[in-house]
């Protein structure tokens, strides 16, 4: 008998931003797995279970939920914003592809979500509006020489780039060496995004030049965007500046 | 006197992937622009009024809605998928730049929504798992050389690919070529995702080969994912594959 494992975005926080499909999910899962603070979004009924953990036990976590749905349970795991972009989907695919051959077998349904760069490019305009790279600047699972390469060919090449996972109490220095390195690719006015908690209450979205851009800004919960050098700032004397990145492209191929 | 913009991401088509917060404004606003089969999924109230456009008026539609709400209208700008992805919001942003001083004043809310890689991704398992690059392949506003540069610098350095705007009756040619280039820099073996219209009735989701990819299986509302070389498919004995890029890398620097 094989259950069912729903893998849920949450989108960035705000409930007006989580999809119908997402809350048809949540009310008909039976236990909930993941990260403590994207479990405690959910107002979870008397028969549902909240199984928290730690942000870094992905695989663990995507094991223990196969498991339940193995035995025939209706689970889910919830991340925020979408699932699919450094979130615990591909931790569910990872465990199925090294587990029980019965768990290829689970009814497995991805729902996807808001992801933070979009939440927070809308906020300030639209920053993502040419071609873009994502980069996950956590050097925990993949070599910090790696990381460095793609920030300077998304940088060489004109790309917009977001930056998710740019800092934590263990990796303190990364954030700052990624600005070092655009810094040797980019004008140094570019416009720097740092958005935090896009369209929750404690939301904080600024922006700054490349040239002055202090790491010091960014918390575990912040998308960093870095512009390209076609990215553009318009003024508005009552509001907020917009932040957004030509449609058109008038740079050459060289 | 200024009125208000709401600039909707409607999400990739199907109604329970629309965020409640999009829901909201389409309920809010009395003037509907949008390119026809976006404005078409809306179901209007006799008071509303809908004002479709072709798919490449861009500019002079967002022109048209920042008059109308600079009249003091309640306007709404339509995009599927998000609105900052390859859609309106910069062609909005664009308009308020180069238009009256007054249309800084108009109230702007952009409201994001699943792009369609997101959903695409979702229907597959988790291609978008780990770094990855977005590119427009229309070749209308920016030059060919750029997106051949941007196509080698992102294979080159490891991202997963995610094109938009693949092909289309005017740009017939731009998809194969992009194969071509990728072919040079990725193994034969990548793989290669055609998702059209995920979550709709029409879905129509294929994985193949980079080597045998064949851009006749496009069209213009298909999202095209390339693997890069970690990404991964899974076989299911009763369901269809997985295709999901590690969360981890072990590529070397070099």
């Amino acid at each position: 008998m094989s259950g069912q494992l729903f893998v849920i975005g949450l989108g960035p926080g705000n409930a007006s931003q989580v999809t119908p499909e997402a809350s048809h999910a949540v009310a008909e899962a039976e236990f909930f797995f993941g990260y403590g603070p994207y479990v405690d979004r959910l107002e979870l009924r008397p028969d549902q279970t909240r199984i928290a953990s730690d942000n870094r036990e992905e695989l663990s976590r995507a094991n223990a939920a196969l498991q339940r749905a193995a035995e025939g349970a209706k689970v889910a795991v919830v991340s925020g914003g979408d699932p699919g972009v450094f979130a615990m989907a591909a931790a569910v695919c990872e465990a199925i592809e090294k587990g029980p051959v019965e768990w290829r077998d689970i009814d497995l349904t991805i729902i996807p979500g808001v992801t933070a760069m979009l939440a927070v490019a809308a906020r300030i305009g639209a920053p993502l509006g040419h071609d873009f790279c994502t980069i996950s600047l956590s050097d925990n699972l993949k070599p910090w020489a790696v990381i460095e390469r793609r920030l300077e060919a998304a940088a060489s090449a004109g790309f917009v780039i977001a930056l998710y996972n740019p800092i934590s109490k263990a990796r303190p220095w990364q954030l700052g060496s990624a600005f070092e390195i655009l810094r040797r690719h980019l004008p140094g006015d570019t416009p720097v995004i740092f958005g935090r908690a896009a369209g929750r209450p404690d939301e904080r979205i600024e922006i700054v030049k490349l040239e002055q851009a202090d790491p010091a800004k960014a918390d575990m919960a912040t998308c960093v965007m870095i512009g390209s050098p076609e990215t553009s700032i318009v003024e508005r004397a009552h509001k907020p500046p917009l932040v957004y990145t030509p449609r058109f492209s008038t740079e050459s191929s060289q």
